[in-house]
């Protein structure tokens, strides 16, 4: 099966415009079919505060109302999205800006909380990838931001990490697929405060001791456990590293590796 | 050959929610491959605004500086593309949507003015029709929002009407095109207070009589002027007339059709 990288851009990168620079010309050098996902959530918030539109967060998911949903509508499949695509072309990597009502590629449903009203959060229900393996075997990159929709008109604000790896699983019947989240530290970490101490391969049952030991920062565990389950429905990796490493993500010479073994 | 229907909606009609929904339904019953061009001048100038950004308009024209740039990115390609993907999914109607640089659709330079600088302001090049057939023969519909790109990486506020202009003309080798112009008024009208003076079909020479005679509204002259050069290029009819009318329009029963006999 051919190769496909699925790769989740952090919100550190999107709001630097020299690093964001810099990841796009790498992004445009990986050989082969290629996903971008990418959220905004900084930019967002400032447009929210421009406009006098108070922001919620519980537990860092924000609370998207009406006036909200608009904000996050305009800022990631608008400025975001279109610059991102924009950059590629000037790299000669031809791309193409989705979000998840393009096409009906990524279907949701509002999401239902016992006690919390997220608002027009989605969670995902199917990914339809006739579409997509349409795109990328024309070797389009596709860069996806994270809104969503219901198939009854209604846009929803969906979770980048969510996206990547519903998409990741959705295309691993038809590619060998790599998902690779890249944020701010080296990778998975044995000491949080020491970026010199990368795991560089995981697998369940060195995970599992790990865990048993404590070794694993609290915080990487449900990135972990996310891992885990996309490797449980098909995908081949996935990758966990810094972003400016992006070339040697992509070579497995850098950040934590996740893998069946 | 097969017809395509490459449809500009006006301005006052993205504007109302009501005529909105109720276009968009029209849209979803047409038969066959179909393109909607959009803009959205109105919000964009109320985000502006909002934002304490001011706008600069010559003869109709934005002036693009780059906070403008930014908003009209949002609106147009975020906002009101997206919503109306979303509306047109809960209507059966598959459709994906687009600015320029998405797939490298719609190349243009910045314009150069000898006097005035329109600020990041674009005019077509070249429309790359390769993406755009593959897509409507996968029988999806192309929602364009008014923005293009320099493949530098710079994105361009473009005329909503000469988009579809262009893309009517760069699909007219592959397609039988039909350019439909709908906006607040019946059609081309020989007394410009009276709706009801709708001309039904107009060809060159008629048209060249009719302005020998000063029948013509001068604000019509120029819309006049690019439908001829459409049918010049390669587009089989234009029509002109009222949005709320679409079904009619596109079957010829209402408007103004302009075509070479």
């Amino acid at each position: 099966m051919e190769k496909l990288f699925v790769i989740k851009i952090g919100g550190n990168i999107i709001d630097d415009e020299t690093k964001l620079s810099s990841f796009l010309a790498s992004f445009s050098n990986i050989n082969g079919k290629k996903i971008l996902v990418h959220g905004g959530g900084k930019l967002a918030t400032r447009l929210a505060e421009k406009l006098g539109v108070e922001q919620q967060l519980v537990e860092g998911r924000r609370i998207t109302d009406a006036e909200t949903l608009k904000i996050v509508t305009m800022v990631y499949a608008g400025y975001i999205n279109k610059n991102i695509v924009a950059t590629l072309q000037a790299h000669h990597c031809n791309a193409i800006g989705l979000c998840g009502a393009d096409g009906d590629v990524i279907l949701a449903h509002k999401r239902q909380h016992p006690v919390l009203d997220y608002g027009f959060v989605g969670d995902v229900d199917a990914i339809n990838t006739v579409l997509l393996k349409n795109l990328l075997n024309q070797n389009i990159a596709v860069v996806f931001a994270p809104i969503t929709h219901d198939q009854q008109g209604q846009l929803l604000n969906t979770n980048a990490d969510t996206i990547a790896q519903e998409v990741a699983k959705g295309l691993s019947r038809d590619y060998e697929v790599s998902l690779i989240y890249s944020f701010e530290k080296n990778g998975v970490l044995l000491d949080a405060n020491d970026d010199n101490t990368v795991i560089g391969k995981i697998n369940l049952s060195y995970y599992q001791q790990l865990k048993a030991k404590q070794k694993i920062f609290a915080g990487m565990i449900p990135k972990l456990d996310n891992a885990f389950a996309a490797l449980n429905n098909g995908v081949k990796k996935v990758i966990i590293g810094k972003a400016e490493n992006l070339e040697q993500l992509v070579q497995g010479s850098s950040g934590t590796t996740i893998e069946n073994e």
